[in-house]
């Protein structure tokens, strides 16, 4: 109850905390950041501290489900857009993946070995927002098959291939690199709809057609 | 001196050491695993173990060289190979890198979160031999190019591309899931061909160009 309260009571507060864990956890490690430097960093006491979280995989848990809450937010109302072609949905997407992966990397990649120190009750919430995800990013791939839009053979199979792809990104991306993030993004959404539209054997098809019409 | 002499004594040993790490390493976590619990796996005493592998984080080290080294040996000499089109080495290249990875999984789940528990120098084995992987493919895809079997914009980031969409099959893959490993080398093998073949836009004009002849 006393817990509950001071969330409610101290949400601007729970955010700095938040946001400067997050900042320690990619800088320093996980495992190598305690409470104490968490606190110190904001600047307030450790018993403060534990008025806002249980201990600092609590930490971790609102900071991963924070980050994933609100990439699914943004990308799902793209993805669930009916006033757009399912082409643009595609493009805003990978738009929206590559941009807020980047943006945002010390709480998304703070998510990737260090995810494991989670008790799988915590996994589960951030598994259930990728689900959440997967599934509009597939609904849409069959929309755009029904539309003629695009021609997959395996929508699941094209689904995880697509986004395994977009998630490599954020591992080898670097601002100081040859390419800017536009024109990653540009260049990955030429990729994302190749494999997304005909396949060879389909355009040869319509090649045989045409020359033959 | 005396840790080489032993190393070039007990290969067999020290194969059957590594086995057995990377199982208890995969189904306990690293973390969890001592070098005890190592050594009592293979029937030997921990002073035995030290005639082997220094510490533990040596054995990791050992575990990951091993596969990457033979990992890349095995898709490199296919990629390499001249006597085949570069359709084919891709073709091959899809299904080793599938079937590689999830025959020998504890070897390789464990380089995933705990490869960071490697010393940069350890770390740096691995990165070697992922890059003479990945310039492999980057040349067969040039080559692809060059001999008009692929049409591809941005040769770097499709290999990027290419490998992140691969590498992603092993944390979903289950073999007790609907697709088969088989059918999902067959599907990958599609979607890779897909990425590597001519965009839309070149097959449209190879369209409009045999309508016109």
């Amino acid at each position: 109850m006393a817990r509950k309260r001071s969330l409610d009571e101290g949400p601007v507060l729970r955010g700095k905390i938040m946001n400067r864990a997050s900042v320690l956890f990619y800088q320093r490690g996980y495992a190598a950041t305690s409470i104490r430097d968490i606190a110190d960093a904001v600047g307030i006491s450790s018993s403060t501290m534990y008025h806002h979280f249980t201990n600092k995989q609590d930490v971790l848990h609102a900071i991963i489900k924070k980050f994933m809450t609100e990439f699914v937010s943004a990308t799902c109302a793209v993805l669930r857009d009916p006033s757009r072609t399912p082409t643009e949905r595609i493009r805003e997407t990978v738009r929206l993946h590559l941009t807020i992966s980047q943006d945002r990397r010390p709480e998304l990649l703070i998510g990737n070995p260090i995810r494991y120190a989670l008790t799988p009750g915590q996994q589960g919430d951030g598994i259930r927002l990728q689900i959440e995800y997967h599934d509009a990013v597939q609904d849409v791939i069959e929309q755009g098959c029904t539309t003629g839009e695009f021609a997959v053979d395996d929508v699941q199979l094209t689904t995880m291939a697509l986004l395994d792809m977009l998630n490599g990104v954020r591992e080898w991306f670097r601002p100081s690199g040859p390419l800017s993030l536009d024109e990653v993004v540009d260049r990955y959404t030429a990729i994302a709809l190749k494999v997304l539209s005909a396949s060879s054997s389909v355009n040869a098809a319509v090649a045989v057609g045409r020359a033959h019409a």
